[in-house]
């Protein structure tokens, strides 16, 4: 928690940001010309990080800063496994104990990032677990249960509290992890200005919000300032609209209700999306501080359904050489959109996106939309009501 | 083919190497704290490729050549698959056809990098397969084979040989694929300079020899023209040892004896190494490039187990946050052998090895070798013999 507006980073996280830091920004020439469009199409890389993903980028931090106060063990949750892997490197960069609680049917499903945590030292357990209280209510009521994010999160969140060594870390959604991750659109702007070029629409997805945020908010700053003039953009699933569709209210952070409440745009913390294969981008809710700007007016949002995604990701694949994962297909995909418009109305718009990550540990997603196995779960209209029922 | 000495990169190919060329070259200050030795120890990665490894250096050239002079299809073969990637990459980038004949057995087992290929554009075949006589006539003898990398290379080099507008393309070995790879080397030494520090050891693994060519040759000229003052030492492991106990002669690159023979350190044409994890480096041969000034004496070679070898990429991981793909743990054994060297003695040495890429796609190797899983298969002594018997 801070008050000031800047916060400078230490040198102890500058040091292990190096392995990755700067990330590239590259123009997407091949991707251009295959669209025949007069805009210019850049993108920042974040998938150049040791896991794959800019959830390092604020993993670096959390361990650094809980390590200084003497913290020896954090505790997190992890779906797929993104953000686990994450807090797992940084937790053995600064020797700390790291302990996941991974949803069950990703434990099970999903080895390769798993088998990453451990080889970084982590501790997994398969959530819901023995090892905890909530765990145990769980299994005893369903001992097949193959979990959720929100029984993960109850897991290592009262693990943290019951042990005085540990601390429990969220890779997303909350305020010094959105600023965490500015350091994407700081060096952006810089790397804009060696160019000598500025961008008029940036676009990013979103989940929880935290890659959004920090490719877009300090775009933002020099848009407010008046020394930019640009759209900022951001992009959900068809099939978990929190922006486009959620309610702007007071709700849980978590589907057990334990979180203090968060002002946020939300889909009902009962709200489990369907199992599209964005896995990043499937949380009811959304940041506070993105929730606020949007309310502002600063952003505009779109959903777009998953099968426009991939077909974006294998045509961006096929032309930069770039698998991407399945989240920033998302953003992709509204590039190419713009782009599209562009070609239409002849305009020389220069588009900026966020690729923030690889798709090595998400392959499966691919071979199920190459093998025509993949569908569009959009959210049906009446979905809504009912899961925010109990939110004021 | 050239005479030259020197050949500059085309700009259609540093177009593409853009996207991760200069690969950086690190210094891995958290690995020297661990060890606690005074040598300095430094990486070059080129895990940064969009595939994940060193393969892109030459699968990119080997492209943009084969389209200049108007190829439409290049053929190759694949076991594991990293090279079978990074040249659908390449091929997707110049608009090729990529088909590639990829060992059953990995095909079926290994199926992320296949995915990879196809997500990249490329036509996949399981070898041995029944659109090629050299598979027809395996598959009538044994219906169930699970193939091998020489019946794929015969099946590429045949569907090749039978279509005008198609070629074959090779990943290692050869004096071409050396010579596209020196670019890593180059590289290092400017990059040594901006450091301001010079080698005295470099090390690097062996498969077919590229990677270790690749980051070797370039300072071997330096050393020949009395500019640097240093040991070059090649890293294969334990159940493949071609340089250390292969023997020099003329052999064939292929099991079945298809391809022209090549004077090099051969553990025989019909040798199967054990299926030990580094699947790059299960070879017979090594490059006769390579070959060559070992028998010169230019250069020393070991041979390690792969126990020590996934100890060593276990340690680097937890201290310098990369996972390194089972290939270069052999480099990293040998250089923590040699920084242990330095803290009994006391001597600064500067370690440089070359860190050809990460292991997101080989992540089950790890787990094997954290749940006590993995043997060493060193070679027995009198496999040798009988192998090579057919060789003058």
């Amino acid at each position: 928690m801070t008050t000031e507006r800047y916060v400078d980073i230490p040198g102890e996280v500058i040091d292990v940001y190096r392995l990755w830091r700067p990330s590239p920004l590259f123009r997407a020439r091949r991707l251009e010309k295959l669209l025949d469009t007069p805009a210019r199409i850049y993108y920042k890389y974040e998938g150049v990080s040791p896991v794959g993903s800019h959830k390092p980028n604020t993993a670096v931090p959390q361990a650094f800063y809980n390590s200084a106060e003497g913290v020896t063990r954090l505790t997190t949750e992890t779906g797929a496994g993104q953000w686990g892997s994450a807090l797992a490197f940084a937790c053995a960069t600064y020797g700390l104990d790291c302990e996941v609680w991974q949803v069950r049917a990703s434990y099970d499903q999903k080895p390769y990032r798993k088998i990453m945590m451990e080889t970084f030292g982590a501790t997994l357990h398969p959530s819901p677990s023995e090892l905890t209280e909530a765990g145990r209510k769980i299994l005893a009521e369903n001992p097949d249960s193959t979990g959720s994010l929100g029984i993960a999160i109850s897991e290592a969140v009262e693990k943290a509290a019951s042990d005085p060594g540990a601390r429990y870390a969220l890779g997303s959604v909350l305020n010094h992890v959105l600023l965490h991750q500015t350091v994407i659109g700081e060096e952006a702007i810089k790397q804009f200005q060696l160019a000598e070029d500025t961008p008029d629409v940036i676009v990013g997805c979103t989940g929880g919000g935290s890659n959004f945020g920090g490719l877009a908010f300090p775009f933002l700053r020099e848009k407010l300032a008046g020394r930019m003039d640009l759209d900022i953009r951001a992009v959900e699933p068809a099939a978990c609209p929190s922006l486009t569709r959620g309610r702007y209210a007071y709700d849980f952070g978590d589907t057990a209700g334990l979180t203090p409440l968060l002002k946020m745009h939300t889909l009902g913390h009962g709200f489990i999306p369907d199992p599209i294969h964005a896995g990043g981008l499937r949380y009811h809710g959304m940041s506070p501080l993105l929730s606020h700007i949007y309310e502002l007016g600063l952003i505009d949002a779109l959903a777009v359904p998953q099968q426009e995604c991939f077909a974006a990701g294998v045509r961006f694949a096929r032309t930069e050489g770039i698998i991407p994962a399945p989240e920033p297909t998302h953003a992709l995909a509204a590039c190419m959109r713009e782009a599209l418009r562009c070609k239409e109305t002849g305009e020389e718009k220069v588009i900026l996106t966020a690729l923030c990550g690889h798709a090595h540990l998400d392959l499966p997603a691919y071979a199920a939309y190459l093998g025509g196995q993949m569908v569009d779960n959009e959210l049906p209209q009446d979905t809504l009501d009912t899961s925010l029922a109990g939110i004021p």
